[in-house]
């Protein structure tokens, strides 16, 4: 765990955008990387990367990626996930480590098994637990990671020195490593991550659509700014990881919508000395929370 | 409008927490009041507030508001409302101008029109547009008003000298006056401020009562910070707007569920096109409101 980071001759990042980019820039202030090749669908976001200093190369088409990387890692919307994997698994050597960022694991494990073929025990599954609402290469930061979570779901078949590679790289740029197996990880960010987002965007499209929305934004004020603030998220993004997690996020779906209709029960019923334990519960584990953080 | 403010002589000040002693701290600031008395359940609140010079005297028992005093702002959670009108009813003169910052408007005025009687007339319904989750007078800032809309919703029958009054008062401090209906006011905040708050309480507290709650805020995150900051807002203060505000709550909660149900069917139907249109439309909305304000 303690080993020193391993310099990296030549990472190619599949997907150049507020993670990819801000790996990129991580590395390169730290000098732990010789080359780094930037793969994407768009050039002007490439382009940006390349003059923000993040890449030495970039190309648009993943069939190009140089065969001699010794990493790749995947950072593109789930829905691309199998076409790269494909592109990936014929181009690159047998010694190529490859790993992703995807916000869900059982899905991608599933996608990278199939497409992968040899070298899915090369493949070490990850998720950095940052982010943000600004997307892009513009928004890469050189200290986005700094005592992040980065979360590892390595399987069985799973080479252990990749592994431990992918770790080194994370830690050298400043993030803590958790071990989890993949079904934990949908099952807690799917709890914590993916039900807030269609949440948050399930009420503010909800109030979009309304005769009277212009009023109510009108109004709207600093509860709903940081209520609000996770459904400026690209949509594309969220859309996957409800896709790609469905069953456990529909399975929190209907959790919640119980809590709703406990929520209208009480207040139906006038029992409003139960809201107000509710309230109190919610109110105390989040505090507890943030002074904890 | 732009009357310049006039300066109140004797203000009281029933309740005397983050709305209440912001008031006191900006009038006191700007040198527009000679004397502040604050009533409040909270002896310690209360020396807090003195101690901060937002108060010159206090007293715990609304009964024994001095009668010659020129405004009495009401500032106590819904519940207690009643009480305090009736006390103050019964103890302040007959050009005593009375008003509320309450963030329920239709519920109060009926209260008020009971226990008022005769001052209902010089009763002006108000709510400050601000807030955050902390609360007491600790928190209390002298430049919380700046910027932030004061709704007035005021009846037939309100004084339009004691409205004007009022409106110079929170104008003096920076705020911006919107005179608005009171049941329209209540549809606005329902939909704005009061269902999110129910559904961030709602899905703070089914994730501290399940089994893994450890585990899920562990690696909760900036998403779930900003979603749930107003879950940690008062139990007590937003059980009492639920009450006070519970057919449009209701309304509201019943809607959001609906949506909620759309998203399960899009979800299970695997329609994901029609949930990329919704989150893009809830991403818009957000965006661009975040870029007006």
């Amino acid at each position: 765990m303690n080993n020193s980071p391993e310099r990296i001759k030549r990472l190619v990042i599949v997907g150049v955008g507020l993670i990819g980019g801000s790996l990129a820039s991580s590395l390169k202030k730290l000098h732990l990387v010789d080359e780094i090749i930037g793969v994407g669908r768009s050039e002007e976001n490439l382009i940006t990367a390349h003059k923000m200093g993040l890449l030495d190369l970039y190309l648009t088409d993943p069939n190009n990626i140089p065969s001699d990387a010794d990493m790749v890692l995947i950072s593109v919307p789930v829905a691309q996930t199998k076409l790269v994997f494909e592109a990936v698994a014929r181009k690159v050597s047998k010694s190529a480590i490859i790993t992703d960022v995807g916000s869900t694991k059982e899905d991608i494990i599933s996608i990278a098994r199939e497409a992968l073929g040899d070298s899915f025990g090369r493949f070490v599954p990850a998720h950095p637990i940052a982010g943000g609402e600004k997307n892009g290469a513009i928004a890469a930061s050189d200290d986005l990671f700094l005592d992040k979570n980065v979360v590892l779901t390595p399987v069985e078949g799973t080479s252990e020195s990749a592994v431990n590679t992918v770790e080194r790289m994370w830690q050298s740029v400043g993030a803590n490593i958790v071990r989890l197996d993949a079904s934990s990880h949908d099952v807690i960010f799917s709890a914590v991550s993916h039900l807030p987002h269609v949440v948050s965007f399930a009420l503010v499209s909800m109030l979009a659509a309304r005769s009277d929305s212009q009023q109510l934004f009108r109004f709207a004020a600093s509860g709903f700014r940081d209520f609000s603030r996770i459904a400026g998220s690209s949509p594309e993004m969220w859309k996957d990881i409800c896709q790609s997690n469905k069953d456990k996020v529909l399975s929190d779906i209907s959790d919640f919508k119980n809590v709703l209709e406990k929520i209208e029960q009480m207040m139906r019923g006038g029992d409003f000395g139960s809201l107000l334990d509710m309230f109190q519960q919610a109110s105390d584990a989040r505090n507890k929370w943030a002074e904890r953080k």
